[in-house]
This record gives C-alpha cells, sequence and structure tokens, in this order.
C-alpha cells in the first residue's frame, strides 16, 4: 500500500494536471459507472489537486481505470484497508488516482482443499468468519484483523503473530493475480505448492508496497485448524527474562504464539478497560499459545513451559472468550497508549537478531524512559516500540536515533509495515547502492511511466 | 544451476574466445592459486572451446572469477552439487567458465538458535550431520541429500517431503548472500524472520537458476526436532484410493511426509534390492512418517489415520534403521528403475492440483502403460513421472504430450527442479508474454552483458 518512490524516482513528465485528472474521471465513471468512483478528493487535497477516488469491483475495473491512468499518464496510489503504520496511503502530495482495492470480495474454498481464493478486499477478520465452520484456517493474524484487508498485507508482506510457525504472508501466497502499470492482467491463481517455473515474479510483487502491480486476488495456502486452543498470560521481573523464557516456547511446537509486553503496558490496558490486572507489579510478561487438536496436548506444551521456566505468576484460559480477555492485554496496548499520549504516537516495527533483542529493549528504555512502551512478537524479534508525548518538531531526529542503533545491531526497521513515506531515508541506511540500483531497475521493467505509488 | 537464456536470450558480441579464456584462466590462477583451477575442460569441449573449471573457496574467490569474466566477456555457468534433473550445470555448448560452489564450506549455528549460516557448497547431508546434535533441523530433505548443495537448493527452489509442512527452500531462506555478474557481493546474511526492506532481491534470485547471481551463503531457519518418529507404509488397491487417503493424513500435524508410489515401483526396488515385498499386489502405497517429541503422539498420528483410511495391510517402524528400510521403497525407486531401462530414464518433475491428481496418474497410465512409473510427494500433487526404455528420437515429442496435458489441468510443469534447458519451450506454454517480458526485463537489469549461465 506504501510508497518507495523517492528512492525510485524517474525522470518522467509532470503529470495530473487537473485537467487531465477531471478527463480522466469522465471517462473511468464511463468504464465502471458511477457507483465505483465514490469521492472526487478535490477538496480534500485542494482546489487545483484534481485527485479522485475510484473502488473497482472486479479484476477488469481495476485494468481499466490503470490503462486510462497510464494513457493519461496519471499516477495510482493503491489503497487496502488502512491499517498500515508507515504513511503509505495517506494523502500525497500531488494529483493522483486513488485506487481502492476493498470491494475485489471474492472468496471461493472448495471443502476439504488446503487453499483458497480470495480477492484483495477481503479483510483477515471476513476470511477467518467464513473459514470458521471448516477444517482449515489461514496462517496470518494480527490485532487490526477487522480492518486489514488481504490485497493489503500481500502488498507489505505482513506478519502477525504466528510468524515463527506459519512464515510471514509471503509463505501463504499459492497463486497471485496483479494488473501491471499499463493495466495488463497477470493471473496465476493455480494453488500448487511447488512451481519454479521461471523467475519468481509473484514474490517480487509481495511486499513491494504497490511500485510494481497493484494485487487483485490470491491463491493461499490454509493450514489445519486444531480444535482446541490454551492461552497463559505469564509474569517475569523484567524483559531480559521473559526473552529467555520465550525462547524455551519457541521449540514446542503447539506453541503458536509468543508474545511480550513490558510492565508499563500491562498496567495501561488494565487502566484503559477498567479490569483487574492480573500481574500487578511485574516489569514483563509473555503471552503464550497453543494449539492442538488434543486439548491435553495444548494444555501439556503450556504445562511444560512453565515448569521449565517458572514464571512468577501465571493467568491461563481455554475458553475462547476467557482467551480473549487474556489477548486483550497484548492487542489493547495501543488504543490504551494512545489515550495518554497528548501528541500521536510514534511507532516503531523493528526485528532484532534474538542475540541484540534485549540489550535492544534496554536501550530503548535508557533512552526513552516512561515515553518507551515496548511490546511485540518475542519469537521472530519483532519489537513495536511506541513512543508517547513526542512532539512534531522531535519525530524526525528521534527516529533516526532509532533506525541507527537497529541497524548497527544487524536488525531490520521495517519489520512487518514496509518502508512506505515515513522510512525512506532508513532505507537507503539499510541497503547498499547495488541493491538500490537493482530495485529501481526493476521499477523501470514494471512501471516505466513512473504511474504507480509514487510519492 | 541452470539455464533460461534460450528465453533471455540478449543482443551481444560473440564471447569465449579461446585466446581470452587462456588469458582469463592466467589471470583465475593468479587471483586464486592453482588449486581453485580444478580442471581445463578443453578436452571435454572440444579443442577450440577453451573452457575451464573454477572451485573458490570463499565469496571473495567467487567474486573475482565474476569481476575478471565480466571484463572479459566470458559466460559463467554455476555449478552446485550436480543432482538436478533438468539439463542446467551439464556440458554447454560454448566456451566458458563453470564455477563450482562446491568448496563454500562455512557452517556456523550458534547453540540454541533457530537459524544458521551456511555456506553454498554445504550438501543437505553434511547440514543435517552436524545438526543432529542439537535441537534444531533443517526443513528440507530429499533422496540426493549427499549430492545436493545448499546453494544448488537455493538456485533451485528445491522442495522435497516435507513441503506441505515447511514450504519450499524459499520458505527457509532467512539472508542471502550473492554476487552479481560485475562481481559485486550483496550479503544480506541476518536471520531476521521478519524484514520487509523494499523490494525482495533476495526472494528474485532463490529459484531463479543461477541467471541472476551466484549464491554464496545462506542464512536459513531452523525447525524443532522432534525426538521420535514413526514411518508407515500401506498398501492400496489403486493410486486413486492412496491419493484419497494421502488427503486425510495432510490434515494430521505430526505428520511430516506423504509420499506415493505405484505398485510397479514396489515391485521394482524389491526385486533390485533383493528384498521381500512388504506389499505385495498392492496396486499403490503410501509412506507415512510423523515426528513429535512425545512417542505416543506420533504413533497416534499414523494409527489415528490408519483407522480413518483402512489400508489393506501396513508395515510399520519406529527404529531408525527400520524406518530407513521403509524409506528404501521410496529412495530406491529411480536406481531400481534405471537398471530396468535400456535408455536413461526421461524424468519430469510436476504439479497437479489435488482434484487433477488422480486423473493424470491414470492418463499416464493409458498413454504410456508399463513405460511409466508414479511416484512423488502427495500432499503437494508434486509427480515424479518417470518412463522407461525411451529412445532419444521420441523424447521431444512425449515431453511435448506430457507439458501440453499438465497445462491443460493447470499444473505446473516444474515442481522441484526448474525450468533448465530441458523445459525452455515448455516455459512460453505455461507463462504469458507479459510475464516472459518482465522476466528479460529482470535479467537485463542484474546482467546486462548476458554473461551469467546463458545455454
Amino acid at each position: 500500500m506504501l510508497s518507495l518512490m523517492v528512492v525510485f524516482c524517474m525522470a518522467r513528465s509532470p503529470i495530473g494536471q487537473t485537467g487531465t485528472v477531471h478527463s480522466l474521471l469522465k471517462n473511468v465513471r464511463a468504464l465502471l459507472g458511477d457507483s465505483a468512483v465514490l469521492d472526487e478528493l478535490t477538496a480534500a487535497h485542494g482546489a487545483d489537486s484534481g485527485s479522485l477516488r475510484v473502488e473497482p469491483t472486479d479484476t477488469q475495473g481495476v485494468s481499466a481505470v490503470l490503462r486510462a491512468c497510464a494513457e493519461a499518464e496519471v499516477a495510482v496510489v493503491p489503497e487496502g484497508g488502512g491499517s498500515g503504520l508507515v504513511g503509505g496511503a495517506g494523502p500525497q502530495p500531488f494529483p493522483h488516482v486513488l485506487l481502492s482495492t476493498r470491494r475485489l470480495q471474492t472468496l471461493e474454498h472448495r471443502s476439504g482443499e488446503p487453499a483458497a481464493r480470495v480477492g484483495a478486499g477481503v479483510t483477515l477478520a471476513e476470511l477467518e468468519r467464513s473459514l470458521a465452520p471448516t477444517a482449515w484456517r489461514y496462517g496470518i493474524d494480527f490485532g487490526a484483523r477487522d480492518q486489514a484487508t488481504l490485497g493489503g498485507t500481500i502488498t507489505t508482506n505482513a506478519g502477525g503473530s504466528g510468524v515463527f510457525r506459519f512464515g510471514t504472508t509471503r509463505q501463504q501466497v499459492l497463486g497471485l493475480e496483479y494488473v501491471l502499470a499499463d493495466g495488463t492482467v497477470v493471473s496465476d491463481l493455480s494453488p500448487l505448492m511447488k512451481d519454479n517455473t521461471g523467475l519468481s515474479l509473484q514474490d517480487l510483487i509481495i511486499g513491494s508496497e504497490g511500485i510494481l502491480a497493484i494485487v487483485t486476488q490470491a491463491s493461499i495456502r490454509l493450514w489445519p485448524r486444531p480444535e482446541h486452543r490454551a492461552t497463559v498470560l505469564a509474569g517475569f521481573p523484567d524483559l531480559d527474562a521473559a526473552l529467555q523464557a520465550s525462547r524455551v516456547a519457541a521449540r514446542s511446537v503447539p506453541i503458536e504464539a509468543i508474545e511480550f509486553m513490558d510492565g508499563a503496558c500491562l498496567s495501561a490496558v488494565a487502566q484503559h478497560t477498567s479490569v483487574a490486572h492480573p500481574l500487578e507489579g511485574h516489569g514483563a510478561a509473555l503471552l503464550l499459545e497453543s494449539a492442538h487438536d488434543d486439548q491435553t496436548v495444548a494444555l501439556a506444551a503450556l504445562h511444560d513451559w512453565i515448569d521449565a521456566t517458572s514464571p512468577s505468576a501465571t493467568a491461563a484460559a481455554t475458553d475462547r472468550a476467557d482467551r480473549a480477555r487474556l489477548w486483550a492485554f497484548r492487542e489493547g496496548i495501543v488504543p490504551a497508549i494512545t489515550a495518554r499520549s497528548s501528541f500521536p504516537l510514534l511507532k516503531f516495527d523493528l526485528t532484532l537478531p534474538q542475540e541484540s533483542l534485549a540489550g535492544f529493549l534496554d536501550w530503548c528504555t535508557t533512552q526513552f524512559g516512561d515515553a518507551a512502551w515496548q511490546f511485540g512478537h518475542a519469537a521472530d524479534g519483532n519489537v513495536h516500540l511506541n513512543l508517547t508525548d513526542v512532539a512534531q518538531g522531535e519525530r524526525g531526529a528521534i527516529s533516526d536515533t532509532v533506525y541507527r542503533q537497529v541497524c548497527a545491531l544487524s536488525g531490520s526497521v521495517s519489520a512487518e509495515h514496509g518502508i512506505g513515506r515515513y522510512k525512506v531515508a532508513a532505507l537507503a541506511q539499510q541497503r547498499t547502492s547495488a541493491e538500490l540500483s537493482l530495485m529501481r531497475g526493476i521499477k523501470q521493467v514494471f512501471d516505466p511511466k513512473g504511474i504507480l505509488n509514487p510519492g
């Protein structure tokens, strides 16, 4: 959903003149009908920007819009569910067509098959609801499931809590349908787990943040749905102890989620939601979930882990509603700390190697004190550092400091949410000039006019 | 390991003149020392071909060879373990440097880490031996493990028997080091499970068959090593019944391998190895293996499956040597039928959608009768069809017939072994002109002189 285009800037004649966009609007209305052109965003972008927003209902509609835009040389910015954190799909600084894939709502699942064919506009929550009665489930899940669409998660190669067990979104996509900048539809939706024919264009487009093509549909792999789940929230004196305990859990196959959070996050959620704090006074906590067809096995995995790591307190649940109450301590962190901050949260999405993770979190505490809220996915080293009360003028310098520290520790400045517009400078820190040059060359191959997602 | 270059042909001045290769040989000897230039292959390729074979011992050596070759405009053909099936690494029709990665033998694994850093020349068997004392194992395994190198398996995105559980090689690679055609080394070996920074060049290079870069090292993810394994060989009246039963097994998480073979394959192995046939008279068999830390759970998975599918006979084992005897009925098929064929086997590596798999195997039997030997990985629809007694003159037409049938059933002509030189025509059948044009553009970005793996 995002944009690498400051890095990928192409020589290009000025595009998106008001007149052009207005005549394009007329063409698109003629192609798709009024209902697909939801808003003429002129007001939002200033009187002369002439941008518009379209919501095609099928792949042919996406193709028609892209063909029209390519002919008129108007930029196209794709939009998924809007849950991204890096400023990809927000207002852009020039006239463009905002192309929403939200109405691409196909969903085919043949009974018994470990694969489904799903439109880019289906949210993760809608996908889960439709698979719930079957023996299968999707491998990606995270807190923004009601908002995040399959297309958006593919475009950003989203992660979530089960990555150490099932891999990222890239590992879930068997086949892909996408539309190139000139409107050409490439559709390879065969659900084959093994298919090595030519270069993997599909894997290049996954995670490309909308700069190479617009994803319209995917064949995704499904995993067996375990019948039973058990969840435990376990207290530790500090993050270091919690992370050590998390590494024991990563070896136990029934354990599918290992989330960490500092004690301040727990307290913030308890206060915000007015529920009793289950682990009062602990410096850190882990939330573990195990899943298995046999409830004894699911529970045994958690008991074995508790025996091996001796957390100082635990709260456990097997029932759906009780598990949700425990998960709320992890998924409720962002709303709870948003409510406390006098400025928008300064959010980071970082991965650290296991051996540097505890040291990095210590560094954050020293550097930012009470402003730092630390939580994330322990098993894959993915830290969602959030800072409260950071004024606009300080955000750039603080981000630079964090990204420099992450790079120094061989981590990644973008675990799950991509580069977007917020992290373009950091990308240049993390990738060599040879890599950036190859990326620019590939962008030129896919989109010689630089139509897709400039920004 | 292979070559897409008939498809990717570039305008290029004639390269590899005898004089050029000989002076290159001198330069490479000076750079790497005599020991790295193993054979001057002049004899093998005809007196005037002037090819040579080099075996650098580190990444800098690979870089030096590529830089020298790029300057001299001499083609480079990479060579891994030599277990490929599509004619990638065999003798080439023009002068070139054969660059073996076999001596890139680094192997670092920090105790307790679910990742390792491994040189391209390490074989899957060597990797397994070094991990055997640890709590971790690699996710890819197949019969050619003694010969296949990590570099070769990455270059071809190899599969094997555990793909339905762990994914293909692409899903095992966390970080990659590779050398571009001009000698530039790109090294991103951080073992991060989540890292979305820029376009995924790494995923483009995995499976690219050596036409974009030479892989020298990788950070691979490791999986928990279950303490117990149980194997069962189960007889069914025919392939259709066996495949139906395989689909039940795919849902049981402890089951990690579901291999199928027709009755003739079983008989051939029994005769070739002079062991008693455990399932005499059965038209087809499945070999299942389950793995778990708890032996009861591993065995229960197999018993549950037997109860659910009622195979007409079974042979089971939990002990290492007994399991190997059962696996020999699957892994011994190729040597057993090679011994029966008056011509080299005509081998296919195909994936079919689950719903077309049984129908395709029926078609093969009708089409080729006793010459057809059918086996493969049931859970991911990967058929290793082998034909005995096919004379040279008939091979092209028969291959075309098979590939056409596979494409008509929405399958893939290359599951695990890539396109190589044998399947270039079939690639054009399976990919659209838009896709082929993008692939050509990408090849041009990575290798403008067309040095890497032409053929």
